[in-house]
């Protein structure tokens, strides 16, 4: 695998880490970082996250043809916005980390139309609360998920190409098409993540509740609330462009959330008898899909 | 503080956590255990958790009397058929370890009325996901929080008792009347425990979600799902237990959710623009409240 010279166009968490990642499997690889601060500049050149690194005020376009590999680390919106200025020849390889799929690989399938070209979009399922390269891990993406998702038109090779990529960085991978990708990451994280927001903000409407927390200074809850709250309100930026651009998928799976949490809802009518056999179909029901989900207990 | 002989009605996790908790503390207690099977009788004498083991199906009632404190320690249901049996003289400390309140008071009200008694709800804010004297553990109750609720007539000094019998086993109190412990769970437990199976069970209806899932032998998700989904389905039993007799809390705190997230999901439409100030400001009160609820970020 040939990886002379990668461009990072912009490098936070996710891009430094995977910085970090090629140092340690490909030592001998030129990394260039585009990002727009000086602050970001400092941290990645005193922690050696890049052997160069350039503002994007300061640059034109880039040359994208010295790149063995160009990674698009930035939010969806506005990788959509250098889609059209890739060159449409060249072995250079393009992917990005962008958490939805749908509106970049069309934005690809549009700028390239038949043409054959190097472009797969893919999706490392790893994170943290943390932001910025200052947060940055070797081991981000080791053992993890990523999803791969091949544009019409993209080669074969490069798909295989990029495959081994994240292999090498040692992450695991399977394929998704845009529109699978996207509906199953609402279901399984763009919803939990506004769940558990929803949640805290109930809770912190309900006058009684927050009368009895604000009266001590110790937490009230346990364990439950912790884990249900963890995610809340995270990350707003980074989250609410996910939302934008998934807007249809991610209100569908509210639909289905708001209609079955009504139908649990009308099992405590107060003029209704209380249905423990359908409740406890339910909990059963949750038990198995939590296990296939989780793939464990 | 006297503590010769206590007995402990209902020996699972929290029944026998606190029996071994008594004997790091009071080690010369006499401890009796009452039990519904022989399964538990025989575990509870084997780890030593309690000095006599009685079947309930081999006993009358219990000469209350005989015991300086009885700590109730089954389903609410149950501790509310044993109220009207209770004696209304005496000195023996009545505590049961519900997780709802309002039923338990309210009973307990209308048996004594206005003669005073010894009656001291209380609540431990632990538990587990594991059940049964198996799973007991000495120090579940060290560091956490124990809820007190007085009943009317029940005595000062019979409170103070209760108080300083959970700090020596090591929580610490605060009161709550029944109606405040009631609707401040619903909204910091009950809730979320509803939340994370319907979450769980929306995602297993989506079809394209379990296709991806059911394709891969490890999970696609991360920490995000993870948390959201630890509590989902557990403990059918005592969840199911808990609802009914909290359902009208848990109804109005169902009602108050629902109308949030149709609110979050209404700035999702198709034809309305993409309100994201909206959202951010949606998630910096979430930010705010987790901090207050969890007293940390």
């Amino acid at each position: 695998m040939n990886l002379s010279r990668v461009m990072i166009y912009g490098m936070g968490l996710m891009g430094g880490s995977l910085a970090l990642s090629i140092r340690g499997k490909f030592p001998e690889t030129n990394i260039t970082a585009v990002v727009r601060s000086e602050k970001s500049k400092h941290t990645i050149l005193s922690k050696k996250l890049a052997n160069h690194v350039v503002l994007q005020s300061e640059m034109e376009l880039p040359d994208w043809s010295n790149y063995d590999l160009v990674v698009f680390s930035t939010p969806v919106e506005s990788i959509l916005k250098i889609i059209p200025t890739l060159p449409k020849s060249g072995n250079t390889i393009f992917i990005d980390l962008g958490s939805t799929k749908e509106t970049t690989v069309t934005a690809v399938e549009s700028y390239y139309g038949t043409q054959t070209h190097n472009y797969i979009s893919t999706h490392p399922m790893c994170g943290s609360e943390q932001a910025g390269p200052d947060a940055a891990v070797e081991n981000l993406y080791v053992d993890k998920l990523c999803i791969l998702t091949k544009p019409n038109s993209a080669s074969g090779t490069s798909l295989e190409w990029v495959r081994s990529f994240w292999e090498r960085v040692g992450s695991w991978t399977i394929e998704m098409d845009s529109k699978s990708h996207d509906e199953t990451l609402a279901y399984l994280s763009h919803l939990p993540h506004v769940v558990s927001t929803i949640l805290v903000n109930v809770a912190g409407a309900n006058f009684r509740t927050m009368q009895e927390v604000t009266g001590i200074s110790k937490p009230i809850t346990g364990g439950g609330f912790r884990d249900m709250s963890r995610i809340a309100g995270s990350n707003p930026e980074m989250w609410i462009s996910i939302f934008k651009e998934n807007k249809d998928f991610l209100r569908k799976s509210i639909d289905d959330f708001i209609f079955q949490l009504t139908e649990f809802r009308d099992l405590l009518k107060p003029d209704s008898p209380f249905d423990e056999n359908k409740m406890r179909s339910l909990w059963e029901l949750a038990q198995s899909n939590k296990e296939e989900i989780r793939k464990s207990k």
